[in-house]
């Protein structure tokens, strides 16, 4: 059963075995940890290493997770891809599964689009899922796709498809640019998240919906209860928290950097894996990040 | 039997019918007539528009072609896709049909790659392809993949697997660039290929292999006379002539104007078609080119 995605969501970190493929059995674990801390579930984002991965490896995935009782209507799984007919195979097998929304990248190969060929990319591939169950959220993330989302395709995707297309995740690292969604968009049938919990208080503050961030992945609780308890007097207190929790992580490269905190915490080297053209953190650059980590008393909660 | 591939090779143009699905019969006849102009057959790049096709549609279209009996040995397919399982499948495929080469983009989601990342991405591909008939060629083309392929990345994959790495395509769009890589790597065993024929005489007198350029889809016979008479005393004024048809052929999107003119000089109306994110030229805007071609005393020689 579907539902309103809302609160705190992970782009939950693929593992994957010494051949390289992807491990279910550990992506199992590692959702179900974090079904358990609050966390909503948007697989396959940019710390997934969602385009790393193949078509057919990512909807087995998704298929594994539900098959292994991870909750569908918890999952929110990326599916743009570069070629329309990639897209829409993925989303509708998302929508076939029961998700309840899949969050989008444009088409990020060209650069340089016009809103017309942007509007027209999202709007074929609606057309072609064809379903009134498909609730859309754009991925707007210019640092790595290059390919922004503009103003002015939203008005149009929302004045076409309203209903359908649900939200946006702003990966933009400005603020202004959520302050600006959430100030013209956001709306009982439109959510806007933040990229980063280092926004969550000030999106709720602005009317959004939450967060779909990277450190999720290893931070949820801490992150949940943000959310749960941004009105509260002690509200800033635990946005400065949760920002330090952030920021220790961003000592390194982060999809990497959480990888080999799970590896650690999870007493699993194998969790250290990252496909190319990722590469591991050296076990002399991960020792510096433990002892900061040691030192706020970050704890992983496993 | 595969060839070592040299001079001129188009980046072939992808044609679809009205559902946007690849028309096979269209681009076996494209094909078959770009051959008669003696332009090689780099399928499956940039211009072709790749990237929004499926792997399965692009290992569909090769077959196609090679059954259609177009020469596998003047096949150059574009095969870096963003996910190591493509871009291995696709190159397989590739080298099983018997192509005398494929051209690899970077892994393109990510970006500011490490060396050692991009090294990797490379490496792990030709170990997993595993043949010794491989000849892969490097794609750098910042301006639209935002990854580029740098010195460092390229003397380390020479080092590890000589012959295999067989050369590389530079559409940097900067001439100081293609003279580095002509003067650092240019070798019996490893050919730099400009990416657009305004810079083919300089190319070739720095001791280049050719050019893999859009444009050749519409003017491969002028291109490949270039290329057949560098040496001659009129070079410089075929260059001139060359670049001309080049210039004009810019007034408009490159893809969608190359694709409108041949729906043009086909009288085939479908020719025009682009997938999202691409938009085909509107009518009024062909005009203007159509105009200046019938001016410069342009013809495509069907």
């Amino acid at each position: 059963m579907a539902r309103r995605l809302k609160g705190v969501l992970a782009p939950v970190v693929t593992p994957f075995d010494a051949d390289l493929k992807p491990s279910a059995e550990r992506l199992i674990t590692h959702c179900k940890w974090l079904v358990s801390q609050n966390a909503g579930l948007a697989v396959f984002g940019t710390n997934s290493e969602a385009n790393s991965l193949s078509v057919a490896e990512r909807m087995t995935l998704m298929s594994q997770l539900v098959e292994a009782g991870v909750d569908a209507s918890l999952m929110m799984p990326g599916t743009g891809c570069c070629a329309l007919t990639d897209t829409v195979e993925l989303t509708k097998h998302a929508v076939k599964l029961g998700c309840s929304g899949v969050l989008m990248l444009p088409p990020f190969f060209y650069k340089n689009l016009s809103d017309d060929g942007l509007y027209r990319a999202f709007s074929e591939t609606i057309q072609r899922v064809g379903s009134d169950k498909l609730r859309l959220y754009l991925y707007h993330i210019p640092p790595i796709a290059q390919v922004p989302i503009t103003p002015g395709v939203i008005e149009r995707l929302l004045k076409a498809y309203p209903g359908t297309v649900a939200g946006i995740k702003d990966s933009s690292g400005d603020w202004n640019n959520t302050d600006m969604l959430l100030k013209n968009f956001q709306s009982e049938s439109f959510d806007v998240f933040c990229g980063s919990e280092v926004f969550l208080l000030q999106t709720l503050r602005g009317g959004g919906a939450g967060a779909i961030t990277a450190t999720c992945n290893v931070n949820p609780a801490m992150i949940h209860d943000l959310y749960a308890h941004w009105q509260d007097a002690d509200a800033d207190d635990r946005q400065a928290k949760v920002t330090t929790v952030r920021r220790t992580f961003e000592m390194l490269p982060l999809i990497s950097a959480m990888k080999a905190v799970i590896a650690w915490k999870r007493n699993d080297p194998q969790w250290s894996e990252v496909r190319p053209p990722l590469m591991s953190v050296p076990k002399e650059k991960l020792e510096p990040l433990r002892e900061k980590l040691d030192e706020i008393g970050y704890q992983m909660n496993l």
